[in-house]
């Protein structure tokens, strides 16, 4: 019997993980939990190909990735898988939200149409309890028009050099990216203020959220104009963009695909 | 100089602490933490005076305690006082929001006018991994309306034996909800559910919110009819009502005092 190619929906908590990818050695990573997880399930060896890699640290509500697998014994359901695996990842915070046949030539990746991710920042003096490591502290006052205002900058067809890791391995720096905007909400009842960043594009560069994000507090700050983000991006150099902001605030919420 | 009462308003993680009050021995408690807080800032052993203890792994977003403090040195401003509290308490999970002089008869517990508490429960298949934890994870089909209606039998002046702990101290088991109802809310992509129970009363007896949601539950698994709460509340027999839902959900939101 042929391999079904599956097609999963994954949520984690990225603070215990190093990263998404398997490392060399015993680092705990999501796709060596969910490997393991697999292994128990059915004995076999699965490489899982994921939609976008994150780092230490960086959460997913919305991850999707998808891996071949010869079952053979008897059909088997979506529910059925992802109730398996959730089970055997424990206690890991990893889990499958959603399961499903796809085609043989599908792929997380490559198919994947648009990402979006979420950056939440707490705007107030007292550090976060509740949802420490889930949002980035910002203990200064922050101009969020300002920002609002830098980001528009960033939106559309760019080389996003100034925005990316030196690490970054894609050979090509230049990105479209459709949304860029900044929303605000009532944190707690003391005067704190959740500050989110939403970003989509069909893929993004490595540490790219991260840094547009870390730019972009430097305006809030007053220590960049909203029109430096034009300058930066021309400019083409990393050291001219501001500091990689923490994984704390960032999720990878979700990755549209084409309908069948 | 006389001392200086002070009102605090506190968030925390109830995750790591076996609740707020103070134990004998080392264990770790909201109240052991802030005091010991206390102790480094002043060097005077203080004593927390709370408007509503919480169970270990319940949450707070807005816990109210007062204490008195003779700082004797110089004039002590809220936002100082707060500042090195959260600077010395770390790394446990508890914050001071807000920090404000009190007039000197001021009591957190019993000049409370209303105290809000929401449960929140995740009604999805697989396991919750970002608020793992902070929320209660329900894997049955519940009926959310069946739920509600139950819930409306709660609201008003009852005896509530039926819904408090066998451990409840309070001499009089009589108490009036002004406040019993449910909002739903999408949790994810993926037909999660977020069920939010929202309860409001001047005081709540031990355990009785968990009683009640634990309780409610049973209505929306349809193994009570809605009008059983009724029964319930006339039995004054806890052992006719449901069980205590975890403390995980719970979190104890927001405390109103009179206007000074």
């Amino acid at each position: 019997m042929a391999a079904t190619r599956w097609k999963i929906i994954v949520e984690y908590d990225g603070t215990p993980f190093h990263g998404w990818q398997r490392q060399e050695g015993d680092l705990l990573t999501v796709q060596a939990a969910l490997e393991k997880a697999l292994f128990d399930f059915c004995g076999q060896t699965i490489t899982l190909h994921v939609a976008g890699r994150t780092d230490t640290g960086v959460h997913a509500a919305g991850q999707v990735a998808h891996f071949d697998l010869d079952y053979g014994r008897r059909p088997l359901s979506g529910f059925e898988l992802a109730k398996a695996l959730n089970a055997l990842v424990r206690p890991h915070p990893v889990s499958v939200l959603h399961a499903e046949q796809a085609a043989p030539d599908f792929s997380a990746r490559f198919d994947a149409k648009n990402k979006l991710y979420i950056y939440r920042a707490l705007r107030r003096h007292a550090p976060p309890t509740l949802e420490r490591g889930k949002i980035w502290h910002i203990k200064k006052d922050i101009d969020i028009a300002a920002m609002q205002e830098g980001a528009r900058h960033l939106i559309g067809h760019h080389d996003f050099t100034s925005f990316r890791s030196s690490d970054c391995q894609a050979k090509n720096p230049v990105r479209t990216l459709d949304r860029a905007d900044i929303k605000t909400l009532p944190y707690d009842d003391c005067g704190g203020t959740e500050i989110r960043f939403y970003f989509e594009a069909q893929s993004f560069l490595h540490h790219q959220v991260r840094n547009m994000v870390g730019t972009l507090a430097l305006v809030g700050y007053g220590k960049l104009a909203p029109a430096d983000m034009t300058t930066i991006l021309h400019a083409k150099d990393r050291t001219k963009a501001g500091p990689t902001a923490p994984p704390d605030g960032l999720s990878l919420v979700r990755i549209d695909y084409d309908e069948k």
